[in-house]
C-alpha cells in the first residue's frame, strides 16, 4: 500500500546501448530486480530507445507556438517526464557518451526540458575505466538538462576482469554488483526524498 | 596540376547537426569555397551521416572473422578512410557533441577504426560559447579515435551575436567569419603536411 | 533577528586568484555587497587561500591516528567546514581551475573531507568563456568532494567586453553583473534550504 | 655519439606531486632507467616544481615591456623551454590535476608560453581509475599551452591492485610497468620525431 509515510518513487531507466545482450541493460534488469526484492520504495520502469529516429530539428512540428513530436518521441518524452527520478546505464563509446544515449538525452530536452530538476543517478558497464568517462560527460549534459545527479557511490563495473560479471545475453551474475546496485539505489532513493523533502 | 611539391590533401567535413539550414553545415560551405578561393592545397568533401542507422552492433555481420556493415555505413566509413584530415563543425547539444556527430564518431570507429591517425580541426557555431562545450568532449574522443587536433586557432562562432553571422538558410553572410575559417584550414593544412612529413 | 523561519546561511567565499586587483575576487566583494542590501538570509565569508602552502602529504602530522595540518590550512579547513554553503570565484587558468584554487580544495579535502555534502555555486570571469571552462573542472572536482552544486544560472562574465565590467582594482562596476550574482545567490540560497528541508 | 641520424632528444619530465614517496615520481625515475637501459635517443631531465611559490601574477615584474619572474620560476621556465617534449607524472587530486602540477603548468604558460608546440606524453599512478581523470583535464589544458599529447598508448598504473607496483619509497618494483612506460617512451620520441621531421 502506498502512503504519505513511504512513497513509491518511479525510476526511470534508460539504457545507453540499443545492442540486445548489453551488459548495460543487464545492470538495469539487475537494479529493477533488486529493487523488487529489497527497495519497496523505488519501482523501475524500463525506457526504450531504440526506435528513436535520428535527432533532427525539422522532425518537430510547431502548430500554434506549440511545438510537437513524431510519436515515438512524445511517447518516450511522457515516461521522461512522468518519472520522479533517472537512472541512467551510460556505457562508455569512444571515450564518451554512447550515441543511441545521447540521442535520447537530446529528444527529451527539446522545447520544454523534460529532465528538469530530476534527480538521477549513473552506472556504467566496461572495459577500462568500466565505463567512466561517459559518467563525466553525462554529468555535464546535466548540469543544462537540470538533473541532480547523486555524488556517492558511483558504479563502474570492469566488465571483462575476473570473477564473470555477465552472461553471454548480458545477465548480472555477480552477487557484488547486485550489492553495489542497491548502494546506489538508496542513495538515489535518498537523494529523491530529500530533494522533493518527503524523506 | 597536382605535384609532389603541391599535395592537393582532402578534407572530409562532417556536419553534427543534420538539420537543413544548420549553421554548422553552414560553416562547412563557407570553408569548401574558401579553400575554392584560396587555398588551391585543400579539397573539402562533404560527408553525409543523416542516413546512418542509430548506432547498434547488432546491425554488424561477421562473415569468416571479417565485420562488415550495413551499406550506407560502409560508404561513410569508406570517405572516412580516403580522406588525408578532417573537418568537424561540432554543434554543441545539451553541453557537449550533437548526437548525429557522436553517431557518425561511433560508425566509423567500430571494427578496423577508420579515424586513426589522421590529423583534425572542429569548428562551430551556436549561443553561448559557440559550440565550445561540444569542442572539448570531442578532443577527449579524438583521444581514443587516435586523431590529431590542430590546437589553434580554435572556432566558436557566436551565432546569436551582432552582427548577422547567418541567413536563414544557414549560409554566412559574415566576412570575418570566412577570415577566420581560413586561418583554421591552413593550420589544419599545415599539420597535416607536417605530419605526412610533406611540408 | 535570526529565526527558526529565517535562518542565516554562512557562504564561504573562495576566490581562485590570489591576484590584488582580481576581477574574480571582485565578483565576490560585489556578492557580498548584494548579500547585505537584499538577501538577509545569506553572509558571505571570505576565505584567504594566499597564505596555504603548495599541497605537499609531506606536511601532515598524524598522531594516534588523527591527521593534523599546518596552522595556516587548519584555519582554512575550519572555515570551510563552518559554512552551510560555498561560492566559488574560479577563474581559468590555461582552460582549467587556477592554481590556487586547486590547492585550497586538496588541503580541504585531505583527511576528513571539509567540503562534504555542501551545496555550492560557481561564478567567474575572464576573457573567452567567461571562465567557462574552468567551471566544468571544477563541477567534476565537486562529484568526489561531494559537493552538490547549482545547476543554473550560470554566470561566466565576459571581463573584457564592453560595457566595462570592472575598475582597475578590480571592483564591479556594471549593475547588469550584479543583478546576475543576485540570481545565483537566490539559487544557492533555495538550493541550500531545500537540501536543509528548511525552506 | 649524437649523430644527425640519431639526434638525443631531451625530455623534461615533470612530476605532479611533491610527496617525497610518491608513485608517480617513481614512474619517472623508472622511465629515466627505461631510457638509460634501452632508449640511446632520449635523455630525461628531473624538473623540481616543489619550491615554486603559489601562482600570483603580482610576483611579475614588468620592465621595458618584459615580464620577468622570481628567480625560482625562471630557472624552471628554461628548463621547460629547453626540453624537445615533456613527460608528465600526473596523479589524480580529487578527480583532477594536482595542484603542484597545475602550478607548474600556469608559471610556465606566462608571459611567453614555454609549452608551446610541444610534444608530450603523460602517466599517472593511483587507486580508481589509476589517475586517468587527471589525464583528461591535463590534456584541455594542453590545448591552450599548445601540446601535441600523444594519443597511444595511454599509462594508468593502478597502484593499489596486486601485485605490488611500488616499494615504500615509490619505486617501481614491477616489471611489466617498465615495458609499459617503454612503449610510452618509444611512442614519445617517435611522435616529436615526426612533428621535427627527422624520423
Amino acid at each position: 500500500m502506498e502512503t504519505a509515510a513511504e512513497p513509491i518513487l518511479r525510476v526511470a531507466a534508460v539504457c545507453g546501448s540499443i545492442r540486445k545482450a548489453s551488459f548495460n541493460r543487464g545492470l538495469l534488469r539487475a537494479a529493477a530486480e533488486v529493487c523488487e526484492e529489497s527497495i519497496p520504495g523505488l519501482r523501475i520502469d524500463h525506457l526504450d530507445i531504440s526506435d528513436l529516429p535520428l535527432m533532427n530539428p525539422d522532425l518537430e512540428i510547431v502548430t500554434d507556438g506549440v511545438k510537437s513530436f513524431p510519436p515515438v518521441v512524445e511517447a518516450f518524452r511522457d515516461k521522461v517526464r512522468q518519472a520522479d527520478c533517472i537512472l541512467f546505464a551510460a556505457p562508455e563509446y569512444n571515450y564518451s557518451i554512447a550515441s543511441p544515449l545521447k540521442n535520447a538525452l537530446d529528444w527529451a530536452s527539446r522545447g520544454k526540458n523534460c529532465w528538469a530538476d530530476k534527480p538521477a543517478a549513473i552506472v556504467s558497464a566496461g572495459g577500462g575505466f568500466g565505463g567512466g568517462r561517459s559518467q563525466y560527460h553525462l554529468r555535464q549534459v546535466g548540469v543544462f538538462l537540470d538533473l541532480h545527479f547523486i555524488n556517492k557511490p558511483e558504479l563502474f563495473v570492469p566488465a571483462f576482469q575476473p570473477p564473470p560479471k555477465f552472461d553471454s545475453d548480458g545477465n548480472v551474475i555477480d552477487a557484488e554488483i547486485r550489492e553495489e546496485l542497491k548502494h546506489v539505489l538508496l542513495s538515489l532513493q535518498a537523494f529523491t526524498l530529500r530533494l522533493q523533502k518527503k524523506e
